[in-house]
């Protein structure tokens, strides 16, 4: 049988490719060649044409709203109750991987087809669902369309925002051809359920096919500027300095290690990094007169989020004490932990057993348009295993089986909760 | 009076400075518009013209060597005694200072002059000396001239080195008219002295008008790749995460701890640090995956700079096991602390107290010609502070005062070093 799913992805794996000649993608996984279609680009745009034809051929009544979501309707038998969106993105970081959205966007489109050739009756209306700029790799914020959509930010303030080359999304959608007019009633909606890979290494090291997600963890960044002296390396008494990346490395243990006791002693979802450190001026034969941090602070419980950020700032602050260093921090706007829908949660867990498909329960560590969707519509996720827990870099992959397995749930998924 | 070193030490500060139409650098003093004169550069060309006309101007006889050392020599009234060798370097580091180098070569000939005036009859030949490529800026090794000079490399492998835009020393001094033949013969010569700022904040912290260096510190860098798993900040639990940066920190704050305890302990002049530290990829929301670092180690005594590279060393691997990375070491080739000559320690103290110069004696934790002249010839060396230990960059100063005291004790050394 022609494996439709697999087509799909293969093919919307070329767009934002180079080169794009190479046919199947997933056969030469190459750690140098990702995808690349930030929203405005003209690879994002070739994959959002290539989802809505398949879309149409799927039946679907396709339509955008004014930031460029995407909505594709399979009509319901009941003309009187909320509809079932299901759905994902298709842009990516730079460089990313081929599966981070697009997956969840052509599984839905899949399961469709599967309702479709089954003749199978929906009560509800379903909706397939593209949300605009998921990653932030354009326009300066993650999750934009679904931002918009559920009205935390305005559809102008959206359209206003600017890429890095200083063109508007309003601009940009235009010029492409992908700005709409149509608008989505959330009212309207009675389930959300969004496909995704975990992007971590948890499923893949416990060989466990379906993960189901009960909550969305917070994200809360701290930036950190810790100013010493810059000094010369060799003619500066150790009794006589103040080095910046010896009182930030005092930092980075504090965040790994009181990350780990919250994990040990609350059994908390609690990760805590420095990712980003950079020393001026950097020589070898200097003593290190600035320093800048950003600390990424994650949980899905917001009193233990708010308590490791508390800490981290504080300790962030004692080190001018003992360093004699100045430290600047900045907390910028943060995204609060969001808890999933029970009972989306159940009957996908109810479908993954009508399946005959293992799951487990757990949290995602990666922002999603789910979440923002949760905040007005009972929402669940299903997670298949990302080899290696890679995500956002070009090996990003899950084997084929476990795609399948992912798809089967999704539909029956679907039908569980658009009704026979 | 005339002020003919100010004078040389003002109008030699103007090359390689943007721009150079400022009368006198000294009363503007600019952070951002240091002293860039590299070997080979345009700026060192001039330098080098504007010091030999002074010298030829106190009547020395100047000669060049092969790969540019310039000497000027004051004939002495006894043929068959060695010489007194007394100098430092015209080239700069990039957007550095004016003094470094540049105060000792002036302050010779300031010597030199003085001698004169008085109509002092030196027994012994005063060699003024001016030696190529101290800073390392251009051809790859600091201390470049004075290593061809004491035979520590031969004067081919010197002139074959070539510069970032991969021009050989020889094509580059040819090219200036500065490819000399004379060779100078240690051999000749009995005692080396160089006058220098202190590059540190010990004098000025201190009001200390004079230090005699005793020891010139050994310096061994290195270098360790820490290589951990990049991995999504948020989907990584901590429990499954091979951070490099967290392995990097400890190792940062291990460097300082046992530099202090070696200080505490020993009493020693142990300096270690971490300079240079490179995260990749570097994204605030990444878990670090390598770590590249500088590591910086001096000390006057072998076996501690020995002891504590050797520790170092040891902790870098043991962070292997510890933290499941990978780590890589090299140690580039390294120069042995140098002890100068307790006899010219000892006549620089009495020509202080001559004087009526206070002084201290201390340790260089930078490096200088001195000590590769110390390996061939009896040396000593005179520092004069540095306002708030600022060296390497535009604002290195030294008060006139200081450099009058310098100049006075210098002076005053040659005297008895030279007989009467």
């Amino acid at each position: 049988m022609k494996n439709r799913l697999k087509e799909d992805i293969v093919a919307s794996g070329r767009f934002g490719r180079e080169p794009e000649r190479r046919v199947d993608a997933f056969d030469i996984l190459d750690p140098e060649n990702g995808v690349t279609r930030p929203t405005g680009t003209e690879a994002n745009a070739k994959v959002r044409a290539y989802a809505m034809e398949k879309m149409e051929e799927a039946g679907l009544d396709v339509r955008m709203d004014a930031v460029g979501n995407i909505f594709g309707r399979k009509k319901g038998s009941d003309p009187g109750v909320g509809a079932v969106m299901c759905g994902s993105h298709l842009d990516s970081v730079v460089n990313g991987g081929q599966l981070d959205g697009a997956l969840g966007v052509f599984s839905a489109i899949e399961a469709v087809r599967r309702l479709n050739d089954e003749g199978y009756t929906n009560r509800r209306p379903i909706e397939v669902a593209v949300f605009t700029g998921e990653e932030g790799s354009a326009f300066g914020m993650t999750l934009l369309g679904s931002t918009a959509l559920v009205g935390k930010m305005s559809y102008e303030d959206a359209l206003a925002r600017k890429n890095p080359e200083g063109r508007m999304l309003k601009e940009v959608l235009e010029n492409s051809g992908y700005a709409g007019e149509f608008v989505m009633d959330l009212k309207n909606v009675e389930y959300f359920v969004e496909l995704h890979i975990e992007q971590g290494p948890v499923l893949y090291n416990k060989k466990m096919p379906i993960g189901i997600v009960e909550n969305i963890a917070g994200i809360t960044w701290v930036y950190a500027t810790i100013r010493g002296e810059g000094n010369h390396a060799g003619t500066t008494p150790m009794k006589m300095r103040k080095d910046a990346l010896v009182a930030a490395a005092e930092i980075i243990l504090f965040v790994e290690k009181r990350a780990n006791e919250m994990v040990d002693k609350l059994g908390s979802a609690t990760v805590g990094t420095v990712g980003k450190l950079t020393v001026f001026p950097n020589g070898t034969n200097i003593v290190p007169g600035r320093v800048e941090l950003g600390i990424d602070i994650r949980d899905v419980v917001p009193a233990h989020m708010e308590s490791l950020k508390g800490e981290v700032s504080e300790a962030l602050k004692a080190l001018e004490e003992k360093y004699g260093v100045s430290v600047d921090v900045s907390v910028p706007p943060f995204h609060s932990p969001e808890p999933l829908s029970p009972e989306v949660v159940d009957i996908i867990e109810k479908s993954a057993a009508q399946t005959g498909v293992r799951t487990m329960r757990m949290n995602s560590g990666a922002g999603h348009d789910s979440q923002n969707i949760a905040s007005r519509v009972k929402t669940g996720m299903i997670f298949v295993p990302s080899v290696g827990g890679i995500s956002h870099a070009p090996m990003e992959w899950t084997e084929w089986e476990d795609i399948e397995t992912g798809a089967k749930v999704l539909t029956q998924t679907l039908r569980n909760l658009a009704g026979s």
